[in-house]
């Protein structure tokens, strides 16, 4: 291997983020927990429940920073934007995993986690896309956001359809499975 | 306003990245420059044409330090990955605009920045779907990558179609002209 097959970055070249805003919604715990022992469900029935199934209803406020009112100018022109934000409840143990049951389920076998869509990852910027309801000044109102409470808002996105491929799409038949259990609408 | 609604998140707050990897491909310049007039097209004709046009052709190397390869078992099973990157080009002025003419182009109003896909945001943590030829270890090779090279990998995302709406979806008229223009397949 070539060093240039081997470029590793140096710590220094940490990327420092400031939060533009905050979520406020009832999904006050995670749907998957992560630890030392891997990936779990919460044993809190109800928070997995809001997580996989029922935010499609769940109205959350994505409240910025009074002064990014101005960047939202025209954002009411989109059905749908894209929200990243930070995975701010997921430990160091889970920044460190490498394989996962993904959805936390023993059925399906240890996979690589960049396969999977594990919150808890090396860096949790987490995103999702969500239908617009409305806005006033600086608080955007959206249906479909799966992140809980208090989450930290790092990006709002427009979202285009056309830049998300739909056609010659290949994927895993156990991340099949998931999608058609909890994201058929 | 009540205190609820104006939430404003402390400096001490900040969020801190790690790099997983970095990207290299031939594309030296982005396609749009911000600077303290906001964003425009880069003069070097060559960059907006490889930016805009030439990409989906283009085979970048996403090169993840070692100790993430294990991280990467099962990829291949999916044709098509989101990677999360930094806009490490991107200046302190270009963190702080509020509006710009989308694509750098006067023909468009000012836009509130966060109805926009300049690269140039607050926190600059830039996205693109790519197509995923092959891995080798730690190194992904993708084309459709529209960063430049050098940028630092953040993530690497499963790129599940069903996620994506298609339906029901509106954007402004300027944002269907650009796609139109810039995007078809």
């Amino acid at each position: 291997m070539t060093e240039k097959k081997s470029l590793k970055m140096d710590k220094t070249d940490s990327i420092v983020l400031n939060p533009i805003g905050i979520v406020k919604n009832s999904i006050k715990s995670p749907a998957l927990i992560a630890d030392e022992d891997g990936l779990r469900q919460n044993s809190d029935k109800k928070a997995v429940q809001k997580g996989f199934h029922e935010t499609e209803e769940e109205i959350s406020e994505i409240i910025l920073n009074e002064e990014f009112e101005e960047l939202l100018e025209g954002i009411e022109e989109y059905s749908h934007i894209m929200v990243l934000f930070w995975g701010h409840g997921i430990s160091e143990e889970g920044r460190n995993l490498k394989k996962v049951h993904p959805m936390g389920s023993k059925d399906i076998p240890l996979t690589g986690l960049f396969c999977t869509c594990s919150p808890a990852r090396p860096n949790p910027v987490l995103m999702t896309v969500t239908r617009l309801c409305g806005r006033e000044k600086n608080i955007l109102k959206v249906s479909g956001f799966d992140g809980i409470n208090n989450s930290p808002v790092l990006d709002i996105k427009p979202y285009v359809g056309e830049y998300y491929p739909q056609k010659d799409i290949s994927i895993p038949g156990w991340m099949q499975k998931i999608a058609d259990e909890h994201y058929s609408k």
